[in-house]
């Protein structure tokens, strides 16, 4: 199953297959008024499975969103039907306002006013709160 | 924007704009493994915008619950790569654990294991919990 080719827009690739949804949620698209489609466990040569997402629109994605939740996605940008750019992701060294921070205790959870800031640590791939050190973990948390 | 034919599965179409990812939850689509394609604010001559499902292999869908959703929702079932039949909706008398009575103080809050039925009134089209009396209000409502 595949949607077919837009005139103009972003295409979202190589999403690990069953995420299309949380980034849907994360970059707001249920809130676009322009046509989205979000395409599940579609056939990848590659890797079996992936998710795909098309919006037929001009938009600024936030990538850094995107590689924070899933560095092998691709973007792609097209214009006049064909693709313009071809953006790869990368883990970003820190996401502001991606998540939140889970621990109770944490300033963040009092001082509402805050932004939540993550940042990966070098020596692992482990993004912990700039503030208290909580780590994050995806299975705790609601995106 | 659409999503190409598909050979074998199913299609929900002339969902309303924005209604579909309420439907993706409803029926447990984001559980499955085949391919699931929603297509958000697809053009539509008959009603400006809609939302478009498309399923690739043969399930069973709860036909209630579509039509207690949205009646004006059709279902079209696909062999062959063709259309084999096509279902109309309609608001169903009631619904059977598709939505859960929110009043606090309603029997199916305390006993857990009771079914939460819901029923249309004949002179409105309003559902109502067939205990507590609590309408159903999807504002106020989580699928």
């Amino acid at each position: 199953m595949n949607v077919d080719s837009i005139e103009r827009g972003v295409v979202i690739d190589h999403i690990a297959a069953g995420k299309g949804m949380e980034i849907v949620s994360l970059l707001n698209l249920e809130k676009m008024t322009c046509p989205v489609a979000v395409i599940r466990n579609a056939r990848s040569g590659k890797s079996g499975k992936k998710d795909i997402i098309k919006i037929e629109d001009e938009v600024d994605l936030n990538l850094d969103a995107l590689g924070f939740i899933d560095p092998n996605i691709t973007v792609n940008i097209i214009m006049n039907g064909r693709i313009v750019e071809k953006k790869r992701m990368a883990p970003p060294k820190e996401v502001v306002n991606v998540v939140k921070c889970i621990n109770p205790r944490c300033i963040t959870s009092v001082e509402r006013g805050l932004p939540h800031v993550f940042r990966r640590s070098p020596e692992s791939d482990v993004y912990r709160c700039v503030y208290c050190e909580q780590e994050y973990q995806p299975s705790k948390q609601k995106l």
